[in-house]
């Protein structure tokens, strides 16, 4: 099939975002998939001003067809083989019954399974859409001008809706996503003082910029797992009967979690099951922490600073200045007088709920099933997707996001993988949907 | 005066015991107290099998004179002039009446200045004690080997009293320190799984160590400044009023603690004086704390793993075995079921508080008072002195210990100095104490 040979093709592209160092690479990158589509008569926009370049390339098929927008990334994460890989990450290999790559899943295998659809059905004069496909390179670093240049190119991106397949899939049944967290990323550094105390001399009597971050931390979660920050649910929509409904019905197996996260409990509120819970319910995690002397031994002074990495995971409807004017009442609540805090947020993105009574979607849902000859899950993720919040906020039409992965494709690790059998279905999920009736 | 053409010998070595690449330097500062504790007459042993060698020089004035055994370290911190230093470290140089030099205070200098006074008074033939002299080389490594020392060498360091300097000075009033804290330090570490989470897949559903180890340092001292660990306090003896009334008289200003420390307040319990809080009331300070991902931009994962590093400081009576129960108790108890710990603990020394009524004690005062023109305090030190804890408990006779230098002699640090009028003060101090009556 044509689908392996390209992949093979655009593997090679050690397009990683994240590092100035493949500038060349991503430049390549983006010249292959200029070539692929004006070979196959697609118009290509390459649209630069927005970090790395944006592909778009239309193709018509006939005025009377409704539009797809097909988004997709071709940045990946970087990748050497001396972090685990049993052969060169960017040389695609076939290994038990696994594509194995970087990039073979996030995002560019993901996204050449309806590429290579598409370019199948034109040849064979089947194709059921006028089709548009958005393919950025900045997905891995947090698409940072992408809300920008949707605003700017909304009549490039004219569609009647969108599709997206970026993503795992969950329980072993078919998924159909339909919502992600939004939120933001913040730093929070408490201090006390101007330096560091001898804990001899000062030990109990002066205050301790760790002791002070402690009891913060200590305040976010009361013992029902609920976030303890006044207000905080204030603007959360309640879970309605139906979704919880829906949850329900997508497998999940307390040993299984225990298996993948390695924790000894999932924490929820009032019984929510996993799915809600990451899914329709916000979070705030801290990412990181640091402080006073780590190093060999002990240096025993009183830290005068201390500092947290926090992420906040926020729902729809929710608003994240309004969340962040709350934490910061939180905090000062909490510190004494005696302490000073500094709290810096980056990228909020809303948090988004798709509408899933679109015709797309429920076509979506019926071939999944005819493929998988299981029925098809909604799945409320936890993660965030800002692109689906800008398409939702900006476009207002209709998403399908489909993942086509398999659970244990080890995103962003070592042997990124995509199972051969969820490939096909992939293709044939995507073949069936794009053709014409 | 002989005094500092001694000091400028001496501080020429750079004995850090901190770095094993100074040992040529510690075996060429051990050659140089040999040569001038011969030279005078002593009896010297330099003993080794203890980590650094340890110098016993001993000088017989008559039988019928009581013995005072005097110790002092002749290790340092490291230092280079790039750390702030205006000269070389290495050099004693004198400046706005100060003598600058890396060991000036901590304790060449200090102890030297008993050195040059019993040099003095064996000369006039004035010396009014047999003095030993006991000089170590690993203070500043936490002299892990001294208490097996001094109890494998007791016959050699049969005395009638011992004698110290190695401190500041507090207040500007002449100081007599009789007590320290004792401790431990030890570092926490408290997992909830084998693996960082995506924190937006599980984030409010997995357990997150940082979470855990922050409600462990909010448990650690209560509202009113209290350890909050039960049982902490039930060995601590109460502060008796005498014990009071001395450390009311110690000057004190609250300006002065902010100017030192940039605080913005002392902490106590129940309205305790600082020199009471400190020297006699036990304390657990977080002294540093990580987990997590701290480096550039953020990493949204939910740590399985955070560690801290704790600094206990017990007072006597208090059993550091006891506490070291008590507090991992305190740790089960708030941490969930999900959540495990490891606790470990080094270097556990009790705390000591000294016997003021002897006549060594009483003779020290008179003079500091006639010297100073002022009245002498009884300062209880928050600091550690473990070589005093093994005196007291293995030799089991007074101590009299005199700090010397000025409060802001910056030990440990930058331009590390001895005020000229300080020093002044000591030689006279030693030499009106050490003389024949």
């Amino acid at each position: 099939m044509n689908y392996k040979q390209l992949l093979s093709e655009v593997i090679k592209f050690q397009s990683a975002s994240t590092d100035a160092q493949y500038q060349d690479e991503i430049q390549k990158t983006v010249n292959w998939y200029k070539n692929i589509f004006e070979t196959d008569g697609f118009k290509v926009n390459v649209i630069t001003g927005y970090d790395n370049p944006i592909i778009i390339a239309s193709y018509a098929a006939d005025p009377q067809y409704k539009t797809c927008l097909i988004y997709g990334h071709y940045d990946v994460q970087p990748a050497s083989k001396n972090e685990g890989w049993d052969n060169d990450p960017f040389t695609l290999t076939e290994k038990n019954g696994r594509l194995v790559a970087r990039g073979v899943i996030d995002n560019k295998g993901q996204n050449l399974v309806h590429i290579s659809t598409v370019i199948e059905l034109i040849k064979e004069k089947s194709l059921g859409y006028n089709v548009t496909f958005m393919i950025e390179g900045n997905e891995e670093t947090g698409s940072p001008h992408l809300e920008t240049f949707i605003k700017d190119n909304q009549e490039l991106l004219e569609a009647d809706f969108v599709m997206i397949s970026d993503g795992e899939i969950s329980g072993g049944v078919p998924n159909i996503e339909v919502s992600f967290r939004g939120g933001f990323n913040s730093t929070l550094t408490v201090t006390v003082g101007t330096q560091d105390l001898h804990s001899g001399l000062y030990g109990s009597a002066a205050p301790n910029a760790i002791h002070e971050l402690g009891k913060v931390i200590a305040s976010l979660y009361d013992k029902e797992n609920k976030v303890a920050v006044p207000g905080f649910y204030d603007d959360v929509l309640p879970v309605t009967q139906e979704l919880l409904d829906n949850n329900k019905t997508i497998p999940y197996s307390t040993e299984e979690y225990k298996r993948i996260t390695g924790r000894h409990a999932m924490l929820s509120e009032q019984g929510y099951d996993f799915y809600t819970q990451t899914g329709l319910r916000p979070a705030i995690e801290i990412s990181g922490i640091q402080a006073g002397y780590m190093g060999d031994g002990y240096r025993n002074a009183i830290p005068y600073k201390a500092t947290a990495k926090i992420n906040f995971r926020l729902v729809k409807n929710q608003n994240a200045q309004t969340i962040i004017e709350k934490f910061k009442q939180q905090v000062r609540s909490i510190l004494p007088e005696y302490a000073d805090f500094v709290f810096e947020t980056v990228g909020p993105y809303e948090g988004v709920v798709l509408d899933t009574n679109n015709p797309y979607v429920q076509k979506a849902k019926i071939i999944l099933e005819l493929i998988w000859q299981k029925n098809a899950i909604l799945k409320y993720n936890g993660g965030g997707l800002p692109i689906a919040t800008y398409f939702d906020s900006i476009l207002n039409i209709p998403q399908v996001l489909i993942p086509l992965a398999n659970e244990d494709c080890n995103m962003h690790g070592a042997n990124e993988n995509f199972a051969v059998d969820y490939c096909e279905k992939g293709l044939a999920f995507s073949k069936r949907f794009l053709s014409k009736e």
